[in-house]
């Protein structure tokens, strides 16, 4: 087989087959075809685009490149669940011990990752003594006793999809649906999931800015999912404004408790429904939708949702009276808010640009090598279709350094648009895409 | 600058400005950006396509990539021709002394190239003696004295060419019209080209199989001609079938030879004033294409053209006496005739498939160390539209080692076809493309 061929042929509209698909990536993988073929070939398929078949064999190949988990010893079905990034996101740190409540193995490889706040392993590490580092013997014992565990990822999952993905990076060829939607199923696929829950994120805060792009991203990802017999949906959902009111790491700890307890963001809440009844359908367990979310809110009324939080906190070596007491989590050295300039209706949230103050309080890490700040962050006080009086509090500042205060404060005012014209939140939920089609809600 | 913010600029539709692509050429030669990112924007050129400004732009940013050759002391307008490649065409042999002895000067640096017979240089190696290694400053001065030298390209011209097009090669981006234009137009320019007579092929033969590809190929180059201030004029001619009747070496300096006694072949003898017509126009010295045609055909007659070859032959050392009795240039140990198996007329020949054959036999080289036979090659007897009776000799094989004879003779019958239904040879001459539009001839 002649790479160059294979390049060709994509370039001119063609369909690969498995066999030149597998060729191509663990060539890559090898170092056998160098970057710029890959790139050549990535730039022909941001024009041509690749089949569904194509899309899943490329996933696939990149799931096979490296190490893959073996979750054979845990009972049940395991259903992972992906974001596709956003702003303020809890979820994650709410679906788990949710999800684990109702009875459905939760096995949940993470990774630290690099963005506005730490990533999920970040976040837990708040609450002290936990710790993701443990043998898979183990992991499958915790999940097995109680659910539910979160280990770090050091196993080499995916490397053709890392390197590619670094490729594409500096090649202008991420926006690419069929290679984006490949490289998040890939990962998912190597760490073991048997049935995968897409939130597919949407508007200013997400990478799929427009809800089409969005859709048409889920619907890549089913597609895979049906080739490769890993059933998967998608919830396509809005970041048109941070999801719930904490971007950071202790805070959005602090609010998944909330969120346990039924005290939580509306927001963040029903999307944890939303996206737990999911799972819990493909976990084969439950008979209907509303099944799955009844029993789903009864673990909150009933405790056993914030139980199953401190089971899982414990058995990782965490404290788990700092879920009871969230004030012992850690604690910035100020608290500053930050007022309204204007009065009006709050129209519009720049979800990224909070992100990226949250990060320059120290949130979030741009390269590997930075440290966390578990303490700081922003807590929003104001959502899309609030009102505001002038000097009333829009957000509070978590704040260990003062460095950048200042340019933080500007930027924050100037993310949260203020007018004196009506305006209604954004739907949450925009759609539930599946192998049957589009559910628009 | 950022080059993945060029690369997605271009990507997306985008025009570079003139500071982009100097930016791209100059770090992409300095070893600053990296291949992966030029094939990259290879690929988006090769679906986005460049203006006539961006690929002026390329083409003067590659000519300025390496040393440059100054013709400055060269008296006159120095007129360069180049052919887009072909099998069997001599017509560099042929107007080199031609356009000479007009008084148009011809000031050429050469290579040796890749292929299915030897470059101009090999091709005149075939005589005694002949060298093209000497300075810039005795290059000049013959050709102030004899209006024409050839030397070899010693330079380090077009650095950036070389290495785009090595990438290209691997990267399935060699067929983009604005990247050909440009690579073929930077050389010339960097080799002191004031104004430029191309010959672009069309057919079997040719790289541009297609005659509206080679047109848009033409319009290309000549519209970067008109933009970096060097006119450039193109003729499409046939390369359906090999031009001329020889195929190799020392048989073309044998069938040049010929040409400037006006005993050439008919095909090789009009393209040759054609083009020569177009340089003479392009010199200034000349007034009207009648005018510059009959100055061509005076010299032929009065056999001051083949004076003018043993002149410059002479001037490089090489043993006019080979000119005047060409039968003392090199001689292949064996003559073997390709007998016809059917009956009927040529219908087509592929030229290619010819040219294949002759470097089978020794005539061209596939790599750089490998040596060229001189002695070797095809004489053809049949073009298309000639009758062929079964048993005929339809060519001749000039052989010096018989290992691949066998398969060479079958190629060549298969290559060569025949069949009983008229056919017309192909019109020679398809249009001459101006900067003032396209002539259809």
């Amino acid at each position: 087989m002649s790479t160059v061929e294979l390049i060709r042929k994509k370039r001119d509209g063609g369909t690969l087959t498995t066999e030149e698909i597998h060729y191509l990536i663990q060539g890559y993988t090898k170092g056998n075809i160098p970057d710029y073929q890959m790139a050549a070939w990535a730039m022909a398929v941001f024009y041509r685009g690749m089949s569904d078949k194509e899309t899943a064999d490329l996933t696939m190949a990149m799931a096979q490149s490296g190490e893959q988990v073996d979750l054979s010893m845990i009972e049940g079905i395991k259903v992972d669940k992906h974001s596709t990034g956003g702003v303020g996101d809890t979820t994650t740190l709410v679906l788990g011990p949710l999800v684990a409540a109702a009875g459905v193995p939760v096995a949940k490889l993470s990774g630290r990752g690099l963005g506005h706040t730490g990533g999920t392993i970040d976040k837990l590490e708040s609450i002290r003594g936990f710790s993701t580092e443990m043998e898979i013997s183990e992991f499958t014992r915790l999940v097995n006793k109680s659910k539910i565990a979160v280990m770090g990822q050091t196993a080499d999952l995916t490397p053709a999809d890392k390197k590619l993905y670094a490729l594409r990076d500096v090649t202008a060829t991420v926006d690419s649906i069929p290679l984006i939607a490949s490289s998040i199923m890939s990962k998912k696929i190597a760490a073991g999931a048997d049935a995968i829950v897409l939130d597919v994120k949407t508007g200013d805060g997400a990478f799929m800015k427009d809800e089409e792009d969005a859709i048409r991203l889920a619907q890549a990802m089913v597609a895979i999912g049906k080739h490769v017999d890993r059933t998967t949906v998608a919830v396509v959902s809005d970041m048109s404004q941070p999801l719930g009111f904490a971007v950071g790491n202790a805070i959005e700890v602090k609010e998944a408790i909330d969120t346990l307890k039924g005290e939580g963001p509306a927001d963040l809440t029903e999307l944890s429904l939303v996206l737990g009844t999911q799972m819990l359908l493909l976990s084969g367990k439950y008979g209907s939708p509303e099944d799955a979310r009844q029993t789903l809110e009864q673990c909150i009324r009933d405790g056993s949702a914030l139980e199953k939080l401190k089971e899982f906190i414990a058995g990782q070596h965490g404290d788990p009276a700092q879920i009871e007491h969230p004030e012992r989590l850690p604690q910035p050295k100020e608290k500053i808010p930050v007022p309204a300039e204007t009065e009006g209706i709050v129209q519009a949230i720049q979800a990224e640009e909070v992100g990226l103050c949250a990060m320059k309080l120290g949130a979030g890490r741009a390269t590997k090598e930075d440290p966390i700040d578990h303490a700081v962050g922003i807590i929003l006080h104001k959502k899309i279709g609030d009102p505001v009086k002038k000097g009333e509090t829009l957000a509070t500042l978590y704040v260990n350094q003062t460095t950048a205060l200042e340019e933080v404060k500007k930027r924050l005012i100037r993310a949260i648009h203020i007018q004196n014209r009506p305006a209604s939140p954004p739907a949450l939920i925009r759609c539930l895409v599946t192998a049957d089609g589009v559910l628009r809600m």
